[in-house]
């Protein structure tokens, strides 16, 4: 059965979070030397970011969105790199490369095609005004942006996949997770939907050593969203 | 102070409800004759949609969506009309209508001008898949929709327009409120947000009696979304 909704993870997987993080990252060093290269200061800021979400996806901790995430995790890798975030403007700045990522050559292109049979929603983690942003800054349209406001919880929480299906009027057996990440499939196919895993074999840099093949049984695989939107007969 | 995002309310401002329902009424009406005419029909089962909502504004009834409220209104309108509403899927398919509402003629070309320079957002009573479903038959494109769940109440409660600023990560003054409504740009004035009124002197039908004239002291005041746009310098 064809889907009739993708829901695509962004981070990693529509976007290229390592190459903007360490492009602001230089940016930044210009005015604040550090001892370290952009690279590793992106990969610890990023390494935190599943653990950061995990008190809220348990309910311990009420949900904030990803600006006040990014925020913590920032500082508790400033201290443990000795990095200067300068003045608050600059270090807004800096929180706010989230909302500045590029997308993946082939991203824009191939979900344009999709868009043409498939209702194509983003699927993230990020709040709505991140995935806004996102957006505009890559020419990127969506038919709809599944925020974290819109699930009220993280994946890969049962619940971030099943409100999402129920916000679309669809059964889950009617949507397709499309992502980068096989955790974040895994999670989906328990709950009922249909999976496309998307190769980024360079996400984490030239030495990733996760996520390089699919490690599950994935309705479809693809090593682009171009590549995704052929399989589908998407021109 | 130029607004940074457009939020349009969608039903008489985005499409025009009444010849979509006519449209479709007329249909049902082959296979289950009427003797009143599909416009009485139609002007009947939008003249419920406000109060059915009050319940929920004032906290005495839980969050339904307006698919729930579309067909307990036609239920009503069915008694008292004494219109057949056929089988189940008959019945559905009804309900579905405003899920297939048309645009006025300026609206896809107007909104897409606008967007080139401001963020364009559905904030409308209805639910996100009906958001997506309109928006996909009219090939429209929102930067984001702001559904009724985003907002979880209906306008013109004063939560619906100051929990859509802060998910587009806007204050009240940053964002425009677009309207063919004065009660909707009142209450989203309120809240501090700019208003535009758009002029839709036949959304009721050729006897139209509210909403002629702006009666208001609102930002901007248009013919059509096209105008509008020029207006904004969007071309």
């Amino acid at each position: 059965m064809k889907p009739k909704a993708l829901l695509f993870d962004v981070f990693g997987t529509v976007v290229n979070w390592r190459l903007g993080i360490t492009r602001d990252l230089t940016t930044h060093f210009q005015n604040h030397p550090c001892n370290h290269a952009p690279e590793v200061i992106a990969d610890a800021w990023r390494a935190q970011y599943q653990s950061s979400m995990e008190p809220i996806r348990s309910g311990r901790r009420g949900y904030v969105d990803l600006d006040t995430l990014h925020t913590e995790n920032l500082e508790s890798v400033a201290e443990m790199f000795h990095l200067e975030l300068g003045t608050p403007e600059e270090k807004k700045w800096l929180i706010k490369a989230w909302h500045r990522l590029p997308c993946w050559p082939d991203s824009v292109s191939g979900i344009r095609a999709l868009q043409r049979r498939f209702v194509c929603a983003s699927q993230s983690n990020a709040h709505i005004a991140l995935a806004v942003n996102l957006a505009r800054h890559n020419q990127l349209t969506w038919d709809v942006i599944l925020g974290s406001e819109v699930v009220r919880t993280y994946k890969p929480a049962p619940e971030a996949y099943t409100r999402a299906s129920e916000a679309l009027g669809l059964r889950p057996e009617e949507c397709m997770m499309v992502a980068a990440h096989n955790y974040d499939l895994k999670a989906a196919q328990e709950v009922g939907f249909q999976t496309a895993f998307i190769r980024r074999p360079t996400e984490h840099g030239p030495d990733q050593r996760i996520d390089l093949e699919a490690n599950g049984y994935w309705d479809m695989c693809a090593e682009s969203l171009t590549d995704f939107a052929t399989q589908l007969s998407c021109h």
